[in-house]
């Protein structure tokens, strides 16, 4: 029975099993309590050894890290804040972890230390918890695409296409270093990482109707910022029939439903994580499954961010005006300072959007759509997708996107095309808001950044 | 609401909505009758739409693969082999499928030619059964391994490290073609796609007790074969103090799991195949689920080869000797003829594993261990790993694999370890099983072989 179970509901009074890893021993001549960790839940089992029933060089080799197998009797612990404990009855030590060379001696190393050592730091609480959270929301995810009659699909990782121009992507080869020639490469051409499953995702639901991508995503961009990885998963649902304002309902239900899901189901990892980083953690995570979005156009965005310069005095370091870009900062002052509570922005000028989207009928703006959150800012990109293919064709051309090379994904538009719709959730960036960490390189297990690709 | 709603509980007599892309339309001068799908179920749905009632044109360009929105009555049908249809009263086109172009305008289309237009496949039957049930068992295999406590884990994709040696690897680069300065790349020093998820996996089990990875996976060999891709999908649980015994178990119990889970909920999909394709699929499929596999060591498995061989006059391609890597024949022969049932094979001499795997105290087998299947052979490879850092370290060394480099995964001996097991499931070999099909470029949206990355 893992350590989460016997907490839980272990039969007391009865003998039982722990396999473990230390994380404190302490006590005096006459008894030792150790702290046993499986993984299974942020909480340890205390372990209570009789000093005169073991051997003295046992003992002594139960330090910090070392890895044991308990047994003995489950009893009510007469300590606080823990229902059960252990007394052994024997002990074994599987793996010693030799005080002197173990880098989790101690408690408060900094996350930067623990990022240096990403191999070891799932042992510690925090990322324990961190990984637990991240692998409920993946579970999340697909639980709640497959409730609905989505399909999970693979669109491929290594790609000949370009996708939306998302970014700059990484070659993939096996030609030596210094060879040129791309006929003798393994797929006879240059190929590369994909920035984006959406373009092939397309292809499926204009055929299984409602399907999702969610896999890893590259781009390789000199960006060492808290907010950027190189290598990092993304989810995308596609959706044949849906308008942008089912799309917008689609995501906002979503999104909701993960932090719901979390809430319910991450209890303990939620509240360790309150305590030591972010005491508004679960406030934020309940105040964004109880409201509803702010729904506005970037152009009434953009005169909001004008007025709040002009006539309230908040200073922005990027400028406002129709057309911009908008900044992190914006998008933070809207969500933050303006509305308080997550905005969901649509219809943005044409210049600053993927070619695919659906063009509105006054000739500007174009039928995105992005879901901002507090303390992440975008944290979903979306659309609804341009389903005619006279516009779809133009607008291509207009931004240089080659039709040649794509007309697999224009055949959507030629046979049987339909409305559909859209978006992408950046899933660390998901994981940062529901754990309330602030450095995306401390929700993936092993973060990819310039320069450094260790483990 | 969905046609595959709509046919299952849809209410009579009630006007309903239904979109989708025409299979077939036929009728006579009074009445038409379109065959809409969409992709929510192998069925469709009949839309029934008389003549008199509809302008001719638009009639005319209700073709296959047009894409419709229908409202009408839905009602109990007069023709046999479906429940209800739809009286259609209005019939708007999305979007038009030109007769002269479309290429799956015709039934009975070749699977070598459907993999040349794979964008468009998955609107045919097979494929639209095929990624059902795929998408079935991805889903199973999360709630599987949720319901067990294990954790979702991500490996990194890109990597510096070349895992186990498993096969030739892509590099991943941003240096122009013809550069050569690795200083210069993007991470710094040569980095490649990952060949397997496993050693980052045990670091992650050495902590959080039991995950699983489920991603894609790369091998650049030059291999064009109907069971070999060089982008693919891979299951790979990890499990603490797990030895080969209970990692045989698992394996048992997961992959029946899965089988049952689509017996029990792609019914209708594997009904298609079987008729179409593979007349004993779902008897197969039963089998597995209703047989204990078979366990033998790889010694008793050549006993019996051998005794095949000089007894009873089996011809075998490749030899048959201790210490031979066994061929797909080989394998084939135990499962299908000796056995009639999966094989659990184990204990393997040292020289065909990898250096990873549990030493066996003779000094010349290790603690591997292979599922063997029916038509697909090798379904899953895994083994209990050497817990003990010395004797990891010997093999290391003995096989030539670089400890320098591999601390970190050292690290896991070094510290607190324990014995651990684990396997990988190769995600199309399974839904190759599953579905009968028999090419493993039809169970991957876009299959990456070489000098094949279209799409």
């Amino acid at each position: 029975m893992r350590i989460a179970e016997l907490l839980a509901h272990g039969e007391r009074n009865v003998e039982v099993t722990a396999k473990g890893w230390v994380r404190t021993k302490r006590g005096n001549k006459n008894v030792a309590f150790i702290a046993l960790n499986d993984g299974s839940t942020i909480h340890n089992i205390q372990v209570v050894a009789e000093t005169a029933a073991f051997d003295e060089t046992l003992l002594k080799n139960i330090t910090t890290g070392a890895c044991l197998k308990v047994t003995g009797l489950l009893v009510d612990s007469p300590a606080s804040g823990q229902p059960v404990e252990i007394q052994a009855r024997t002990i074994e030590i599987y793996g010693l972890a030799d005080p002197e060379s173990y880098p989790l001696q101690k408690k408060g190393h900094t996350l930067e230390f623990l990022r240096e050592i990403a191999h070891l730091r799932p042992r510690t609480n925090t990322f324990g918890a961190v990984f637990r959270i991240r692998h409920a929301m993946a579970y999340a995810i697909h639980k709640y695409f497959n409730d609905r009659g989505f399909y999970y699909w693979n669109s491929p990782l290594i790609t000949a296409s370009d996708a939306e121009g998302a970014g700059a992507m990484f070659r993939v080869t096996t030609l030596a270093p210094g060879e040129t020639d791309f006929n003798e490469d393994f797929f006879g051409r240059p190929t590369n990482l994909t920035v984006s499953g959406q373009l092939e995702g397309e292809l499926a639901a204009m055929a299984l109707g409602q399907i999702y991508t969610f896999g890893p995503t590259f781009r390789a961009e000199n960006s060492n910022t808290p907010r950027h990885l190189a290598e990092f998963w993304m989810v995308e649902p596609e959706m044949a029939f849906y308008e942008i304002e089912d799309n917008m309902n689609l995501a906002e239900d979503f999104i909701k439903y993960l932090v719901n899901y979390a809430l319910e189901h991450c209890a303990d990892d939620l509240a360790f994580l309150e305590k030591m980083y972010d005491a508004e953690l679960t406030e934020r995570l309940r105040f964004v499954t109880a409201n509803d979005f702010v729904r506005l156009t970037y152009t009434e965005g953009v005169k909001i961010l004008e007025e709040a310069r002009d006539t309230k005095g908040v200073k922005f370091e990027f400028p406002v005006f129709w057309g911009a870009d908008l900044a992190a900062e914006h998008e933070r002052y809207l969500v933050e300072q303006h509305f308080r509570r997550p905005v969901i922005m649509t219809d943005y000028p044409k210049e600053i959007k993927a070619f695919y989207m659906k063009q509105n009928e006054d000739g500007r703006t174009v039928r995105g759509m992005d879901v901002l959150f507090p303390k992440i800012g975008e944290i979903i990109g979306g659309s609804e997708r341009e389903a005619d293919y006279d516009k779809l064709v133009a607008r291509m051309d207009e931004m240089g996107v080659p039709t040649e090379t794509m007309q697999w994904y224009l055949d959507t538009r030629r046979f049987g095309s339909a409305p559909h719709s859209g978006f992408g959730l950046g899933f660390e960036r998901l994981v940062l808001f529901v754990t309330g960490m602030t450095n995306i390189r401390d929700v993936i297990p092993f973060p990819r950044t310039p320069k450094n690709a260790e483990f």
